[in-house]
């Protein structure tokens, strides 16, 4: 589906199943609303399944992968080769997020939306690979745009095909957001700056490990980015295609896919929160269908989900990615529509309130 | 087991096993220690569980209730006959902790510790129940103490009786307080207010909904119970039997049982944490095996947990009890022993770190 196609078809949450579920919620056997975030998750599964019996059965988690240019400039503490070399652990069950997805019964799926890796040697797998290339690594934005415009939005319909897809073969409930790509913190930092209107120190940390140094380094080249390209705040495909990543593009097409076909998405840290930024701003009623899975480590995630205004679950000072985050918040949302549909009111269990 | 024999036969986590699972999770395919929290748990895991593969595979949720003299005082907004008609709902999946429970796998066992209720006409039950009542209620603590010395003993060994026989019988290997009892956040605070040292002001919140005028109550009558009794704070059975209640004791067993049996126990909310607290004086190596699964709304929750100096888990605004936040957190813990058992190690996958 084309982006300005699945854009125009997105309908909003139903509020209407919101205001039911918070009047069920009122009338359950315990203390008034004493189950504090998990009234307001199972409210808005209500809204998003236009039900007040949710219920999630099948989740995947989706990992887009991509490289950046800007790793050039220092602003990584690890190579770039890694984003490549970290497929075989993605597919065989060795990275984290493969590890703990499969204790969670998801399925895990890698995309390769951007990486300069070239994985036609990769044999023996045992998860889904898609791969779907729309850039071999972008190109360092402190000397020219990452992607063209026409890069920009096919990596987002990249994320909106691959994500329709599993959706409708493996009849999936939920999708997690998740990724890999070395260096990715930086455009992440980039996009949230210039969409929050944040200060580019707010929103810049040491990803998986700069020291202060290299944070420094990192922030200076953030703000020369911004500085030649003065990506539109108001456009998300300038944004994208300007300071972005290919696999940043592809977590807004994860969502946007979600909002169309009316399931939730549950958004992992900082990278994947960059996405949702830009599926937001492409279309605001895509909100209601996300779902923050943790707060990460990195100072600008927060930010970011205040600028969306959506609570993160966990809180676990956690800074990984690759889904690991959000994949821990899910047996908690599935926990909120096991309550909603669930638990008894005082009425159905026979004690007066 | 006799209150005395259990004390003198719990050892200590294994430390050796804490360091050992620092190495590896040093080691693990990621950014330093970028799982944040749940490095920390995976190493109290491989501590408790003496092995650097910990696999959690069957647990159950201990339900123990009782009633409380000192509602009388009117420091409850629900009426005490709620414990009692509340045993059914548990018994038949129709309260919270037994819906969240059974998603999760967990068994849950309903034990009357002390409550005023007859369960003698209770039939068709779905799930585990265990009659050991200690007292038929406790005494109201404003005039007099809450039970005798020999009954607060009576009721953590019924604790530990009860978890150590499930702990056989089902092989379970993973442990969880819950608790139901009408007016138990006020001897919860009163033993929270002794043993920390807390005022009795900051350690009392509105349970289960008082108003203002409520909780002001609540405080002059935990304040008075104080006053009257004077329990000696180095003195767990001393502050158990003159403010505290059945079922309290029992979590202090349950707690006691798991340390025993070198496997973690899962704390849920407050009251859980006031029967935390008497186990901790009772032997401070129990310690080591408890997990706070969550932070509850109720404001001394916190104030014990730092007392414990432990962290808890979740911070999602609950305050219901039951075992219902300590349930929300096991997906968690087994998630941290899943990690450290099974993510590749940089070196196992083949990538240079």
């Amino acid at each position: 589906m084309k982006l300005d196609e699945i854009l125009q078809k997105i309908e909003p949450i139903d509020e209407s199943f919101r205001k039911k579920a918070m009047e069920r919620n009122d009338n359950l056997l315990m203390p008034l609303r004493a189950m504090g975030r998990l009234h307001e998750i199972s409210e808005q599964l209500a809204a998003i399944y236009r039900t007040l019996k949710p219920k999630m059965e099948k989740g995947a988690v989706f990992v887009m992968a991509g490289d950046h240019g800007v790793v050039e400039e220092g602003v990584s503490s690890f190579p770039q080769e890694v984003t490549g070399l970290m497929f075989n652990a993605f597919l065989n069950d060795l990275a984290t997020v493969s590890v703990l997805g499969k204790l969670e019964g998801l399925d895990i799926i890698l995309a390769d939306i951007g990486s300069k890796f070239d994985p036609s040697n990769i044999k023996n797998f045992k998860n889904e690979f898609v791969a779907k290339k729309v850039v071999s690594g972008t190109r360092n934005f402190t000397r020219e745009p990452a992607m063209t415009k026409e890069e920009a939005i096919r990596s987002i319909e990249a994320g909106i095909e691959i994500t329709l897809k599993y959706i409708k073969e493996k009849k999936l409930d939920v999708v997690i957001t998740g990724e890999m790509g070395i260096g990715n913190t930086t455009p992440s930092a980039a996009i949230g700056a210039v969409i929050t209107g944040s200060r580019v120190e707010d929103m810049t940390g040491k990803g998986a490990g700069l020291n202060i140094e290299g944070v420094k380094r990192k922030i200076d080249v953030i703000k020369r980015g911004i500085e030649i390209h003065k990506p539109d705040p108001e456009d998300p495909i300038d944004i994208l295609s300007k300071v972005g990543g290919a696999e940043i593009g592809a977590i807004a097409g994860i969502i946007l896919a979600a909002a169309y076909s009316k399931i939730p998405a549950i958004i992992d840290g900082f990278i994947s929160t960059a996405g949702a930024l830009l599926a937001y701003k492409l279309n605001s009623d895509a909100r209601g269908y996300m779902i923050a899975g943790h707060c990460s480590e990195e100072p600008g995630h927060i930010r970011m989900l205040n600028y969306l205004n959506i609570k993160p679950i966990l809180n676990l000072n956690m800074r990984l990615g690759e889904g690991t985050g959000a994949v821990l918040a899910l047996p908690i949302v599935k926990q909120a529509a096991n309550m909603i549909s669930n638990v008894a009111t005082f009425e159905e269990a026979g004690i007066p309130k």
